[in-house]
């Protein structure tokens, strides 16, 4: 299947589920959709935070996409979104038809989920693809640089890596800065202030093997966890894990 | 100083001491000799576990380099020698000279000094160079492919990387595999059979603070350390750490 059969299924309400493993090869992007008196420090936070939020397209006027596909609908091609009102998600719906009015402004953000065929490509084993769950993701104490309004804590994906295979994973992930890129910690969660690693904030928790270590990506969820602090009255992003699958290749963006 | 003007140092015995930070940018080499019968198989072997002994040069008629330096002396132009016998360290000597006959096989091997320049490059701190010291090296539980009579366990050089580094540490070194390239193991020393980082089988122990993390990387010492399983009637070494520095430069090995 590809991107555009994806977001087909996707639109029909057909596929309402966390996109990693699927259409390999497929960029796939966060969303992140304010009002415009917001948009222009975001964009600037973005960039004084672009390991976290590595900003791919913005789409202000109208909803359709032009960077990442050709005419993609922003408002009903990703499987699920979280309607958040004064930083809590009152609402998940597969649809935004009903929110949108042409004062919002869409933020389109590198995912890890791109550079996960590589990894499986080079051999090193995913355990959330593998179970077909979503991927484990939790909040920390590395801060972010405040800009405006803007502040808040880094969200981190987290995939248990074979021992012997944790400098390929960083070798690997590399060649992807505009999807994070290198691990932001690896081996330690207790040093970036994980709690509990079986109970991530967002997303499913996975088992870590005797024989495995848990490397920590940045994850785009982090401008989501942001408004917990900055408590926008009205934003929309996409529900985490439920990313949006664009046309553009990995390879494009490999570096 | 360079890398010839070192080597004329040690040649008159004015420097008998770890290479480790010196002649920056110039490769280094870990050097192994044994009797001619034993040659072929030893190479067989650095072949088969290139990752632990990756072969930069072999000198069989002679005692003088052509590879890594023009006419270099294997003989009095290291800091210092071990002489093995029967697998025992029985005498460590400032030259050679009078242990040389023309049966001798000298094998010149990568060694983990020679990306230590693009560590420090990229800003990444060195415990052993800031301390003067011998970087710590660990015999482990990691079993080499064996040939013939040759077999082991690998020997790894360890250092403390600030946390923050770790990715970028392996993604710096990666492109240096001649020279061991990225760490066999981050972050977990008992997971590879080290049972206590203050006591290092080879060199000195380093401190490793509360925010950094060890890392790992296969060393040049292993054959050395294989003649524990081995032991060859005679063999000569260089002393853990007192390297051959070459007049390579490290961008030449750079992949």
């Amino acid at each position: 299947m590809n991107a555009k059969e994806l977001r087909a299924k996707i639109a029909k309400g057909e596929f309402v589920k966390p996109t990693a493993g699927y259409c390999e090869g497929f960029v796939q992007a966060n969303m992140f959709v304010i009002p415009k008196k917001y948009a222009k420090s975001f964009e600037e936070f973005t960039k004084k935070n672009s390991k976290a939020m590595p900003l791919l397209e913005v789409v202000e006027d109208g909803y359709k996409t032009k960077v990442l596909a050709d005419n993609a609908n922003l408002l009903n091609e990703l499987p699920l979104y979280n309607i958040i009102e004064n930083g809590k998600v009152t609402k998940q719906v597969q649809s935004i038809e009903e929110y949108y009015d042409n004062d919002l402004v869409f933020f389109l953000i590198g995912c890890s989920f791109t550079f996960e065929s590589s990894l499986l490509k080079a051999g090193i084993g995913l355990r959330h693809v593998e179970q077909n769950v979503n991927v484990s993701m939790y909040s920390t104490n590395i801060k972010l640089n405040p800009v405006g309004i803007w502040r808040g804590d880094m969200v981190v994906s987290m995939r248990p890596i074979a021992k012997e295979r944790v400098a390929d994973a960083c070798v690997v992930t590399s060649h992807y800065p505009n999807m994070h890129g290198t691990p932001i910690q690896v081996g330690y969660p207790e040093m970036i202030g994980i709690k509990d690693i079986n109970n991530p904030e967002y997303g499913d928790a996975v088992e870590i093997k005797k024989d495995e270590i848990p490397l920590f990506w940045p994850c785009g969820v982090t401008p989501q966890n942001a408004l917990l602090d900055v408590k926008l009255p009205f934003a929309i992003t996409h529900a985490p894990g439920h990313m949006f699958v664009s046309d553009r290749r990995d390879e494009e963006y490999y570096q």
